[in-house]
């Protein structure tokens, strides 16, 4: 559950957390190799007051300590809380009394400790509630900012100054991560180590940095997304103008379950995690090289206007890699104008390759270079550069990277380099990343660091639209369920087309008959030969026991209604036979059958599905699915994204299917399970798409009666 | 072409490149900055003997000079050569005829550089066969061997001593690598760079280290592969004993049309060289920074007998990053047995996590992680195991990685390790390696190098059989064949369908009418109703003029052929009619239509093509490919590989197809466009396979018309 969003905005509130005035350490202690010691120490640095409160002592390390934050003489405005788990509630309750709004619970022993610490946990959620309370944690290892050099964990590394904020749901990650980046130049703004969650989750997080000017980038470590619909909401807000950059991890089943061994989070779907991540427009790293490469070149690197990359190179070979790099990448290789390509054969050796990879051959020095360079930035196709260099005799590794700063300071250019060396290049390398040239020596992890640039260029050109409000009949649908509710059936079929015509989704011609005569006289309305079907919530697979017959004609009607019946009875002699649905036949043939469904994921809610019907959807697994509910333009991307979505384009010589009508009901279905919370599951199944639009053949779903 | 091995076998012969006992250096030189001069400082450090040549100077360097090799007073058995293009050919032979056997030519402007120097490298390879020389190059950056401290190049990198021998086809590559593995610890045995490989190629450097018992590991960047069918040959074999890791560079579009313009080789498709070094054995690397992972991984470790892999942490959240990664990987999470989860319950504190990842969570010191690791090393379960450390105040890194390299050393265990620290890690980070005990900081790298056992444990293990031989009649398949040669027609559609049945691969019962009464007769003995198709070879898509019926009944044979032959006519007035094909009607509901084919890969010959009909093929592209001739085993892989592959074993209700019938006819597909290289292209469409059996329908091929 998204906790402390929910009872006021705290985003602005937060900046305490990182840049509080005077902390309280709530269990300081003396004692070497404790974990109030060490926050002690880590706090010697801070630029504003540190007051230590422990009832047990009256110094600490030669400094005054108090019983507790409201003995302190001055107000205290971030209380770092290590007191053993049974009085932290109490320890967290006297500070909120003295004034404190602020409070790092580090303690362990809470939710993730069994129904005892869960207990503790809810206590907890209570003291932040009733006193408006920002607490991080339980379990955190605290919290760091380098605004005013505040650390306060318990962790062994402190973060060099940046403007990368950083939340992790692993404290022991946090040390790792900043440990690992201090080695490689890369500083950080704020750091949060998430612990529980219990009151301050991701959302939180992500608004408050959303608001700091001192942030460029927010980087996520997390298990588990807590309410993933706010967490997408707030994100996409952010993603407009703060890049989010995520490693989710428990992606896989292996990873999901130990996940939830780790943290004891009900893991959500993979799939809805995927959609919800995508539709929030966060940059989603698989690995933690991927995470700090995209951050690091997201942090130093502007975001240029267009996919197209210019390869200068001294290297055919490492200029081929390179290419198919970016091959596999969102970029794309710029095609150079003639006038770039007359430009650089002018510049340039006999030998040297002008066309994009441009290699200025293997005796080029830093002024060849350096030409190539200069020309292939001018050319309208280029957007971004990649500078690859192999070591040789005439090229001085030192001095080509002063170049390339230049040129990268003078256009603002988005370049990355690779110097292809090792002790050579290593000095060289350092330099250029320092002075905001993302430098590898591999090239794929150039591509890969320009190549997040383009993945938040699109992103940040999204335009957002709220989902379309249809005109819909709610109060038949609502009566629909209410129906189902009455008669204590948790599973629908047919019978609750209904539901489909209120939200105005085609349906074909019918009704449900409750006597062979009744059946007649439909058949006689609709015209032609019709479908008909058993209606019984209890036999749910009406094709097993022959209950679904199609072609009948007029003069048959009659007989065929009386076989379905005395089949259901046989079947199951007790179940509730409502009738038999008597509905005009759809040509199947003459369409494309394709499924559109829903169901609730429990971090983001509805989750929406489209595919093509049959092998596409159960053997091939060809399914789109987006969390609800959806704007035109995510389920225009839906019906686009499935791999057989030619055949609804009018692939293979057939006529294009209606897409807007697809779309159009994808949207509908949305709102419908958006406005009915009890529906668990649905599908369409089919809904034929024709080139003149869509009907809803047949229809299951689930309903929670307790809602 | 792949052209040395052609002329005699060589492999034992290439250890002199690599080990000499005295080189040459012709165009030997003095001048700062020249590749002469570079070469001869290159070979100061050569534990044999150094000649310089040189025609136009008496001494070099204030060392004695000769005016050709055959001058030098003790016999040469390594020339490297570095004389203008003009005179390459002419020094090569000089050499030869003085009694060299080895020759590495470091000039450019051969074939890379226009008709002119393509022209000189014709020269070049007639002058190696004539006098039957080993030549690496022309255009190499040359060549390296550390088991005498050979380096006989003109780069500014020397290599370490180790156990990987290295082929590129990028001389720059060759450098920037060099550079980088010293300086991370990683040794070579031999290194060459290939140059334009007018003589010596890939292939050659596979069999040569395949017989060397000091390459452990065989390492390549490759843009092309000349020979793919001998290549794939020698690498089926090498890898039986010696992993061979392969960059193969332009995998994408814009990547294959730079490798091209680079090295300006005809592209082979890049299916067929994913497919032909699947086959081959070869673990294929996507990036740089994959193939030294790998590199060291394979050089290191020995290979594990199972999958299974245990993770040892001391941090929840970095184990389930590891985790994920195995997830992704080739590798599974190994099961601990109940016996090592109470040993672990035994030994670890409260909190600590015996299911796999093992968490010893975050007061764990360096005798609890050993206490974890080798309780888990006892499991059956378990053949390879991660260990992550993240630094805490309690665990000396450089204490745990001794402890490491303990354990590894007493189990001869496959071991990686995760030190997820900066500059804290540094120390203890290199000493594993060195230890031969991968070490990273990101948890995906590690699994990474583990999974490349894996790949290769699984390469290994496969037992090559040689392609099954069918009985067939060559001679009728070579008249069919023959007959559309006599009639100048490379285009052959269903009046070649004798070609399948003389390699035994079904059709239905059928014949080709050429008069009306013809037809009726045949349409009589086939019984029932019968298909009817034009028989053009100028009419390629007979259903466009509605040149195919179905479903004719005998009555209405004569009027249908009359009608065929007309619309023909009507269609293209001078196109040759070779008659009516009156052919068995295939039920094709009753079955799945498939198609098998075969085209040609300008380097690996005959590709197999196989994949279901329809919009699976056209729409989905969901088929699988192999390199001809194929043996059962790849047959049954291509048949099960495909994503549509549930639906040929029976999903939705179906009843299985006849796979084996399937399996076998991939088989005589094979053998046949094995038997005739001049079918460049054949295609059975469909070929409908049903529970008992198949039978192609139609088919088309074209014909190569110069063979």
């Amino acid at each position: 559950m998204h906790g402390f969003a929910a009872v006021r905005d705290v985003s602005p509130g937060l900046r305490t957390l990182f840049s509080p005035d005077r902390v309280a350490v709530v269990g300081a202690s003396g004692k070497p190799g404790s974990v109030g010691r060490a926050i002690v120490e880590n706090l010697e640095g801070f630029e504003g007051d540190v007051a230590l409160v422990n009832p047990n002592r009256d110094r600490i390390l030669e400094r005054p300590c108090y019983p507790d934050v409201a003995s302190v003489p001055d107000p205290v405005d971030l209380a770092v809380v290590a007191v053993p788990p049974p009085v932290v509630a109490d320890a967290v309750r006297e500070a909120a009394t003295a004034g404190v709004g602020h409070v790092v619970v580090i303690t362990a022993g809470f939710g993730e400790a069994g129904p005892e610490g869960a207990k503790r946990e809810q206590e907890l959620r209570q003291v932040a509630e009733t006193h408006d309370l920002a607490v991080v944690g339980p379990n955190s290892l605290g919290v760091m900012g380098t605004g005013r050099s505040l650390n306060a964990t318990f962790g062994p590394a402190a973060p060099l100054p940046g403007s990368i904020s950083f939340m992790s749901q692993s404290g022991a990650f946090v040390t790792a991560a900043v440990d690992w980046a201090s080695d490689h130049g890369v500083g950080f703004r704020d750091v949060v180590s998430l612990g529980n969650k219990a009151v301050l989750d991701e959302t939180d997080f992500l608004r408050a940095w959303d608001d700091d000017p001192g942030t460029n980038v927010v980087l996520g470590y997390l298990e588990s997304i807590d309410g993933g619909r706010e967490f997408l909401e707030a994100a996409r807000e952010v993603t407009t103008e703060t890049p989010v950059v995520v490693v989710k991890s428990g992606r896989t089943d292996a990873g999901a379950q130990a996940a939830s061994s780790h943290t004891g989070a009900i893991a959500g779907s993979e799939r809805a995690y995927e959609a919800g991540l995508e539709q929030a427009g966060v940059v989603r790293a698989e690995s933690v090289g991927e995470l700090f490469d995209v951050a690091e070149s997201l942090d130093a690197l502007p975001v240029p206007d267009g996919n197209g990359v210019a390869i200068v190179t001294n290297a055919g070979g490492p200029g081929v890699m390179t290419t198919d790099a970016v091959g596999d990448s969102s970029l794309s290789v710029a095609a150079l104008s003639r006038e770039t390509r007359e430009a650089l054969t002018e510049a340039l050796p006999d030998g040297a390759n002008t066309h994009n990879p441009v290699d200025v051959i293997g005796d080029a020095d830093v002024d060849r270079f350096e030409t190539a360079l200069r020309t292939v930035v001018h050319d309208d196709a280029v957007d971004a550069v990649i500078v690859v260099a192999c070591p040789t005799a005439v090229l001085d590794f030192e001095s080509l990277a002063a170049t390339l700063e230049e040129v990268r300071d003078e256009f603002d250019l988005a370049l990355a380099s690779c110097l292809m060396g090792g002790a050579r290049a290593r000095a060289a390398g350092m330099a250029l990343s320092d002075a905001g040239v993302p430098s590898f020596f591999d090239p794929s992890r150039a591509v890969r660091s320009l190549d997040a640039l383009e993945r938040y260029r699109q992103v940040r050109e999204r335009t957002y639209r709220e989902p379309t409000e249809f005109d819909v009949d709610r109060e038949a649908a609502r009566a629909v369920l209410e129906r189902a509710a009455d008669r204590g059936t948790p599973r629908l079929g047919v019978e609750a087309m209904d539901l489909l015509d209120a939200y105005g989704i085609p349906t074909p011609d019918g009704t449900i008959a409750d006597s062979s005569a009744a059946a007649v006289s439909a058949a006689e309305r609709i015209g032609g030969p019709v479908v008909m079907k058993i209606v019984s919530p209890d036999i749910l697979h009406k094709s097993d026991i022959g209950g679904v017959r199609t072609d009948v004609a007029e003069a048959d009607v009659a007989d065929v209604y009386d076989d379905l019946v005395t089949r259901a009875r046989n079947y199951q002699p007790d179940a509730t036979v409502l009738g038999v649905q008597v509905q005009e036949q759809v040509d199947l043939d003459s369409g494309t059958e394709t499924i559109v469904g829903a169901n609730r994921d429990p971090q983001f809610g509805p989750l929406l599905l489209f595919g093509l019907g049959g092998v596409f959807v159960e053997v091939l697994e060809d399914t789109s699915v987006r969390v609800g509910p959806i704007s035109e333009r995510e389920a225009t991307e839906m019906v686009a994204e499935i791999d057989a979505a030619p055949l609804l384009r009018g692939a293979r010589g057939r006529e294009p299917v209606d897409r807007d009508a697809v779309v159009e009901t994808l949207q509908r279905l949305s709102q419908l399970v958006t406005d009915f919370p009890e529906i668990l599951e649905l599908d369409v199944n089919p809904l034929v798409a024709t080139p003149d639009g869509v009907v809803a053949v047949d229809l299951r779903l689930t309903v929670d009666q307790d809602q």
